[in-house]
């Protein structure tokens, strides 16, 4: 099986790099696997398009070639990436916004998207300081948009997400058992 | 009154455009105003720390100043962005990721996050291409994250959200009708 992981953090002295860390450490050793680190290559998240370069030509953009190629090439796509107000990082953001193109990603059959990822799965592994109960009845977002509206949009079938909450107020013993929890989740993968 | 506009849309010549220039025309000449263009200005939105630039610190950002005092200034911030996949673009999430920090829009009191921004009011106007009912009934965020996430938390108390639905459906004279709704909230601010 192939394996890309999608991984946006800032700082490499972060729990979010310990997850890393414990994924690449836990996935079965007859995968293989590749790694997009968003700030480690200062992906530019910003979508531009105006009238001399239409949206509709998105899918072409060279740029995004070698994100799309991975993207094509993998059978499992993990995403590691904090919840900060409510959502995804900008810079994840703007992967999605450049990358998961109309042409690529999904089409329109009339007034219905199909996406074409029907054969992948995905897992979103994403850590926020809030209480894990108001996050997930009283918040906006925490996961759902990248699981609902982007992948399940772009055919993605089975999409696991593992939330690791309230990290602001967790000891290293609670912070160890969430990396085990981790490694378990991975190696099912 | 002071208005202050964001406003965050990549091509002058789309829809986006065509509100600003409408907002312009039709806020009460007595108030002043400012416009933030985001594009224009080719902000960016990536948010970075480590172990040597501490988030906690992020409030005394010197390059976000400016924006902040913008906000501090202002009586009634407007918003205008398109809606993509289900949320910001990635540079306004960016904005938001870097200008409104703890300690800046908000800080704890114990669990609780408090706001700062309680004597200001916001509006939003967003775009996008979904059936009015099945984004506010089926989707996930569609200006719900900036509403209910980054600006109560942040103490506004008022926050009204015009919602134009499935542009890419709508007809020039149906565009027409929604600016002339533009014009008449715009002039009640």
């Amino acid at each position: 099986m192939k394996v890309l992981i999608i991984y946006t953090y800032p700082d490499p002295t972060g729990f979010n790099s310990a997850i890393l860390k414990q994924v690449q450490a836990s996935i079965d050793k007859g995968h293989e696997m590749k790694v997009i680190d968003l700030y480690g290559e200062s992906f530019d998240p910003v979508l531009r398009f105006d009238r001399h370069h239409k949206r509709r030509d998105l899918k072409d953009d060279p740029a995004m070639k070698p994100y799309r190629n991975d993207l094509l090439w993998a059978d499992h796509v993990i995403f590691i990436y904090p919840i900060w107000w409510g959502g995804m990082p900008a810079i994840l953001k703007g992967f999605i916004d450049r990358v998961f193109a109309k042409g690529f990603a999904y089409d329109y059959k009339g007034l219905i998207p199909v996406g074409y990822f029907k054969d992948k799965q995905a897992t979103l592994i994403t850590t926020d300081d809030t209480p894990w109960f108001y996050g997930r009845f009283f918040q906006e977002d925490y996961g759902r948009v990248m699981k609902k509206q982007v992948l399940k949009m772009s055919g993605f079938q089975k999409v696991y997400h593992l939330r690791l909450s309230f990290l602001r107020h967790t000891s290293e013993v609670k912070r160890q058992a969430m990396l085990e929890k981790v490694a378990r989740i991975s190696k099912k993968i």
